[in-house]
């Protein structure tokens, strides 16, 4: 069974690759989309859908997973990263991908043992989960996060 | 000069393209793409993300435009909005297409002279100023609208 975490955002989408089987994981491949901050809204989008596209093409995950969204502090930002999001999510739909989604608290209690982890503990803990993992950035490590928590929950949106 | 005007939302999303030369305005198409609340969030937004493509694909048009997206007092509402949003955006930066916003305010002042209009005032405006258009419906209207305005106004994002 593979899995494709996502942890998708508008200037960068970070996305996580790994096999599970039973209990045992292992990494198959991490990366980071980045878009260019002067670039327009759309083609941002765009690059978004094409690189989670490819992605999928490239290693045929059985499912897909992502944390939930929720409306923070900062109105513009909560748009953006919807707007990405949605982007992303329509790559793994276009695929037949089925995206489960998981509350971010329960994603770092599965991966680190407890819901208030930083995003350093979050990369140690991937690092320690995946043996010889080389990790393409903390967005990369927050998606893998989100794949090793899937491995273990798991609710369809 | 042919123009795409989107009114994105997750159940459903209107499009129309609409002819402006100089200031003769023309109707060329309309329609909604409607999803199913009962079907996955990925699979609705990869539904509107090829709908649009399609749109776009069929009639060609120069540019695009939609309405300024902002967080009401619904969080839940504006998470939906934004990522389908998010996702027509993408087909169209994926078509090479520019994308103009425009204020919801000035979209209505522009099509009707009053930024506090209501749907049905668009809807009856729209078919004044397209003679001989046939509505698929409110949303559609509102893309029209959105197309409309466009014409008059411009700023890409």
């Amino acid at each position: 069974m593979l899995i494709l975490g996502l942890d998708p955002s508008l200037s960068c989408t970070g996305w996580g690759v790994i096999r599970a089987e039973g209990s045992r994981l292992s990494h198959i491949a991490n990366g980071q989309i980045a878009t260019s901050a002067k670039a327009p809204m759309a083609d941002r989008l765009a690059l978004l859908h094409a690189g989670i596209s490819k992605v999928i093409a490239d290693h045929s995950p059985d499912r897909a997973a992502c944390e939930e969204v929720f409306v923070n502090e900062n109105p513009q930002s909560t748009l953006k990263l919807a707007q990405a999001r949605g982007s992303v999510l329509a790559a793994c739909g276009a695929a037949g991908l089925t995206v489960n989604e998981h509350a971010a608290r329960l994603v770092k209690k599965a991966v680190v043992g407890t819901g208030g982890a930083d995003k350093q503990q979050v990369a140690a803990m991937v690092k320690v989960l995946l043996p010889g993992v080389s990790l393409a950035g903390t967005d990369a490590a927050d998606a893998l996060a989100v794949a090793i928590a899937d491995a273990h929950l798991g609710r369809a949106i």
